[in-house]
């Protein structure tokens, strides 16, 4: 199997890091770190135990990698105009392409261009982070949770989580992917969404009973959108509470969105707030705090330069 | 007359100078600008005309002010808590009280320690800021609209308002003091509050379709709560309209709560949020979106000092 990661932040560098080690001949394209990865390799703190990758299979556009059998598509969602530009090279009739992006709507987006029987959905639950360029810090978790874009049998969905699990990710497979995505989306919206706009990290948005409230009423918002969607079965309620639980127990927490504009970067937006109340308000569910969270957020983020993202 | 200003902040100077200079008796209980104003008067800039006061009656304790004929409270409401230090040294038996200060409560507050029958509601309209000690600038508006706290003929309100215009200021009264508190809250609680979040002049706000959808929605909130509240006459929803083509207008204007949060000091989140909140609740209106500004607003001040005000 031969692998390219598209998109080398740190979620991209753990995972290929890992299927590197694991023996899985992997891929890279980079750009922030690719020198520093070509003169020392790759270093990869974690708690799971540190290592380093003293050669790298660094390139720095789609032609020079060649064609992969699997493409990990691990960009920031902002820079999804960048999919055809970034992918199509890579491909042959039989490649699949599984994204480990967050929110919503990137399974859509790749299906509508290179056709939904590739595609692969992948929820990474990761806390990681970049340290200088050829470092990488992984902080906790790192569960995988897989699913078919497109229903069909459970074969090839079996093989990748085996490659997986032989990487030491503890990676597992659902027949709902959409939940998958909602249950993520319970946790995404409130904490990366209040800590980047409060610049605070979640044990401080916890700490507080009328923010905790908040929280919990925009957990149920999204559950509530979520279970609109004809999931195989509904997120029950009580998973926000689970979720604040979970939540507590994580200690002084940045999410990555509050990183991202604590370091002037351009937020997710568009794939954790608004594509997820557009699928909300077409199924008539109103989700006024998301809703007012978003627009806090796109306010705030107003006057940032954007920029080219694909090369 | 003999007029005792409780509150030199930028608004108790303002009014109190122009009282001042028309004639009336007016002394000023003072702070940070006490020994500024003693050695160099008191300079107003305004885009009504300049004025400097050379002599001002300034004091540091209400003991040694003594006693009033009217009490204008212009404290900040974080400090209400020090109503009765700092007023009961002031009062006769016949001394009115007339709070000039922003939101919900104040009246409420005064009345229950000082009876009902003496407090005068005054809602300004006004854009004012200081700057060093000594120095007030005036930058806009004016307008003082007076209420009786509790029913009674219109004479007394009379003679107050006849002092103001005689003073140069746009004084009118009303029969319905609660509407013109709401009417207030309508433009303070999405202008103030969102401002003061984001650090965004209101221009800022206005500028982005969704944020200016917000305003207006927090806006239909603030005038669904005040409707319930038994006005004589409802607030209309097109005032909703009205307030945000009055404010394109301002230009880029920074509300008092955005300086404050910019300058690091304590918001009124009670008076202009918290109090309006709960009359809500107390008539069973939702106001999700005022209620999630009020909480982020907290959120944002949490961890910042807070004081001792009275003395």
């Amino acid at each position: 199997m031969r692998v390219a990661v598209v998109g080398a932040g740190a979620l991209g560098l753990y995972y290929g890091a890992l299927l590197q080690k694991s023996g899985v001949e992997t891929h890279f394209l980079m750009r922030r770190d690719y020198d520093a990865v070509v003169s020392r390799g790759l270093q990869i703190y974690s708690i799971n135990g540190d290592f380093h990758l003293p050669k790298i299979n660094a390139w720095r556009t789609p032609e020079e990698m060649g064609k992969a059998d699997l493409v990990i598509v691990a960009i920031k969602t902002f820079a999804n105009d960048c999919y055809q530009e970034l992918i199509t090279p890579l491909l042959t009739s039989h490649t699949m392409i599984q994204t480990l992006q967050n929110g919503l709507g990137n399974e859509e987006a790749l299906a509508e261009l290179f056709g939904g029987e590739r595609i692969i959905g992948g929820v990474a639950f990761l806390c990681s982070n970049r340290g200088e360029p050829g470092v990488v810090h992984h902080l906790g978790a790192g569960r995988i949770v897989l699913g078919e874009f497109v229903e069909r049998d459970g074969q090839r969905l079996e093989r990748l989580a085996e490659m997986f699990r032989g990487a030491g990710v503890d990676c597992r497979t659902t027949a709902d992917l959409k939940r998958a995505r909602w249950e993520k989306l319970v946790w995404n919206i409130p904490f990366n969404g209040l800590s980047a706009l409060l610049r605070q990290s979640v044990d401080r948005l916890l700490a507080v009973p009328v923010t905790r409230t908040l929280v919990r009423e925009i957990m149920l918002e999204v559950i509530r959108a979520g279970n609109a969607q004809g999931l195989h079965s509904d997120i029950p309620e009580k998973f926000a509470e689970s979720m604040m639980e979970f939540t507590d127990n994580m200690g002084v927490y940045k999410p990555s969105m509050q990183i991202d504009r604590e370091e002037g970067r351009e937020l997710e937006i568009g794939a954790i707030l608004r594509t997820p109340l557009r699928f909300g308000a077409e199924k008539g569910i109103g989700m006024p705090r998301t809703e007012m969270l978003a627009t806090l957020l796109e306010q705030a983020q107003s006057g940032l330069q954007t920029g080219q993202y694909c090369r």
